[in-house]
């Protein structure tokens, strides 16, 4: 810890950058658009990986790990899939280095070019569909439910930590189900996951929506999203759940023998989140001092700083926090003491401000007299004194209450900028003005989803679930709708 | 499950890859050299993932993640380093694919070259240490303890299932210390992790010993390693810990300030193990009716089958065996009632047989009049009719019986297949005949060692660690020898 952070108001994207750094969480590598997650940053995905991957196994599913590579033929066979990918991806092409005859160090070796190219993944849907052809016959095969944890790499060329880089970490979950209906349920039941996910552990609340055709996954029928509202009024999708129909099925032959013994092309699902959940949750909570944690993510829950003059005092302090700290770690709640003499106390406090840790008690030789502690919650940055007596119990509390702070608080600011409007000159007012999610009538055509985005930069983001019939005219071009779309502009 | 397994005795090879295939383990991709880890397979990797990454966080480690791609110019900058490694990776030279102005589909965009090749990383050393650089300034960064999960792909040319395959999912360990002194007891440290994960959870007795010169990592001062011994006789290297001297702080510049204001080097480590494990796993332990798994590894540690006649008798069964599931699992026992009608019992018998389930239970009406059970393990194939009763219990017991016993067989064979020998004669009468470690006097020399490999396909394992003084000639070359090594043929 140096010098301040910048603030949000002042300049929020060198804020986020900043943050990201120095609060420990990634940093760009010397390779381009790649980035280094450092360990503190990554016990929080840890976290995450682990909460998904309890909800996805409750639901079923297996884990399995499928080639990083996909022969570029494969690429091509689902038409829209390729146009979505080609343009961004990294090519293998030869599999040997040797010394330069020419003194000129290491080099590719020419002898060693692949007959056929390979693509580092950006997805697995090809690679996957391909294997999935030798695991499935008949209907006693069905469904398939399968995820894997992996990297993945899309060319990007224009990267941002955590939000958009070349290389990134996620999961992506690949169905396979007799009916069009399983297949359809099946891609909402993870949407559901990752919803439930976002609210009740990343104390982040989300819209459930649907992707207009512009905005479906290269190879889907259905794109289902969940999107959130960052603070600074643009929107994040953070997770999404595609109904692939037959399409994957098709493109590899992937058939099944039903019930009566019928072959049918089989129906498929991909859904994935990524990295990108460590963006949303830094940008959603995380204020001018630093990160906001919600409880459940945190690394350290809660860090105890002692107050001391000298060893002896310190050793008096130990030997009171000792209890706390084995007591808290019964509960499962993870706890630090930093007793160590190379920083001051304020120095710690700001510190562990900065990392997001949800609760920091302070205490001294005076609390000891009185059996009192200071506690401080990073998200309000309130104190007070409470009796050492019974402190663990008033901690759990304590920690469930700071998670649904958190929540409420995301969950008044989204409501505070979603706004519905009835015009286009309304429209782009809301926009330029608090941004945030607005509402409007829209008239189906991609037509008009392009115009608006060239002129306001604005997308749909998502025909919510919930939305209610409510029949209007398109902001745009007056035609008539059937509901409200969400627009915003967006990460 | 359709025909028997070749049996290990007819050609231990073909046993084998049969048994990883049909016991659902992993399978060959399209892509050359690169395996799919099918979910049952998976689910034993995850298992051992998550004892060793418990290991490593105890022994104070933390994970993070470094980018899949290395400059070709890193690679270059320790020099044993690149010579050990430029032969077999995956070089990317673009970034882009395009639609053949010609017609031919998809094609690589020659416009879209990288200036500078990424190699897909075949083990991380050189983009750890050029972040290191920026990370440690003075003794108090130090230690730092980084271990990370990923894929590496080394671009064999011969591969086999887990034991050799371009890609391949691992843990590397990176650890950087301010003196030699620590950075050995580090790399001894692991060492220790990985002996122990070994025995104890994939009851895999090993050596632990230090490789000789030629068998030593690219860039490595010191390799120590364990070594199992295969049913065939075949030596299998299972993990390895590397002291890295100052090999990589100098190629990479990594330097800190020490107590006394210094700036010195700072000394390295790293270490590793993949899912060649997976291989070693099921080489070690399995047999000609398919693998044993070790219940510390086991995804299914008891598989109950019901025998019954009707829905009727079914239905009694699933009321006594419900409560039996609910214990068992209360006890973290991981469990299945396979009530399924789709199969026969016997049918059933022989597919937990092959897939490892240590125990299997088989419950039907004679056996509810009597309270009884039958109780079958899988490793011995031994049988016992025992109380309902206390079952669970008894099955806890019996597990951690099962655990053990595996072991004790493992460690006996490598006792009768661990032979001392004191002339070039025995050593090739003993290779050519049970095989297994052999015990031999060297004389130290890299030509004795290449000639003994080139002769006989043996190479040295290690200089095991608890290897007595004692000495000796060398069955080769008749020169002075300070202490026996082990030779075998390997994996
Ligand atoms: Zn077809
Ligand atoms: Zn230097």
């Amino acid at each position: 810890m140096s010098k301040a952070l910048p603030s949000r108001s002042e300049n929020y994207s060198e804020w986020y950058n900043e943050l990201v750094k120095r609060a420990d969480l990634a940093e760009n590598s010397a390779v381009r658009g790649c980035m280094v997650i450092k360990p503190y940053g990554y016990s929080i995905w840890e976290k995450m990986q682990r909460a998904l991957d309890d909800m996805f196994k409750e639901t079923g599913h297996s884990n399995a790990y499928f080639p990083l590579f996909i022969p570029k033929s494969y690429l091509s066979k689902e038409a829209a899939h390729v146009e979505g990918f080609a343009k961004e991806c990294a090519v293998v092409t030869h599999y040997r280095l040797k010394q330069d005859e020419n003194g000129k160090g290491i080099v590719v070796d020419p002898a060693a070019k692949l007959e056929e190219e390979l693509i580092v993944r950006p997805t697995s849907e090809t690679v996957i569909w391909s294997t999935y052809k030798n695991w499935i016959q008949s209907y006693r095969d069905l469904p398939l439910l399968i995820n894997q944890w992996a990297n993945v790499v899309r060319w990007e060329m224009r990267t941002r930590l955590f939000l958009r880089t070349a290389e990134f970490l996620w999961q992506e979950g690949h169905t396979a189900h007799a009916t069009a209906g399983e297949a359809i349920a099946e891609t909402k039941q993870m949407l559901e996951v990752y919803a439930t996910f976002a609210e009740e552990w990343m104390a982040l609340p989300v819209l459930r929506g649907v992707k207009t055709p512009n905005e479906r996954f290269a190879g889907a029928i259905d794109t289902y999203c969940i999107e959130a509202l960052m603070q600074d009024g643009k929107a994040l999708q953070a997770g999404t759940s595609h109904f692939l129909g037959q399409n994957f099925a098709k493109a590899f032959d992937v058939k099944f023998q039903d019930r009566d013994g019928k072959l049918e092309h089989v129906w498929g699902t991909s859904w994935g989140v990524s990295t990108r959940l460590m963006g949303a949750l830094i940008m959603a909570h995380s204020d001018d001092s630093g990160l906001v944690l919600p409880p459940k993510l945190a690394p350290i829950q809660v860090v105890i700083v002692p107050i001391f003059k000298n060893e002896e005092q310190l050793e008096q302090l130990r030997a009171r926090v000792s209890d706390i700290v084995k007591e808290l770690k019964k509960r499962g709640i993870s706890v630090k003491f930093d007793d160590s003499d190379a920083n001051k106390p304020g120095w710690k406090f700001a510190e562990y401000e900065l990392r997001g840790v949800p609760v920091r008690l302070a205490l001294g030789m005076r609390d000891l007299e009185n059996g009192t502690v200071e506690v401080a919650r990073r998200d309000t940055k309130t104190k007070e004194t409470v009796p050492l007596e019974g402190i663990v119990e008033h901690l759990s509390t304590l920690l469930d209450d700071i998670q649904q702070a958190i929540y409420d608080k995301a969950f008044a600011f989204r409501e505070a900028n979603t706004t519905p409007v009835n015009s286009y000159e309304e429209f782009k007012e809301v926009l330029d003005g608090k941004g945030g999610f607005v509402l409007a009538h829209w008239d189906g055509t991609s037509e008009t989803e392009d115009k608006i985005k060239e002129e306001t930069k604005a997308t749909i983001r998502c025909v919510p679930l919930n939305a209610p019939e409510e029949p209007g005219t398109c902001v745009y071009s007056g035609a008539p709708s059937a509901r409200r779309v969400v627009f915003a502009r967006s990460y």
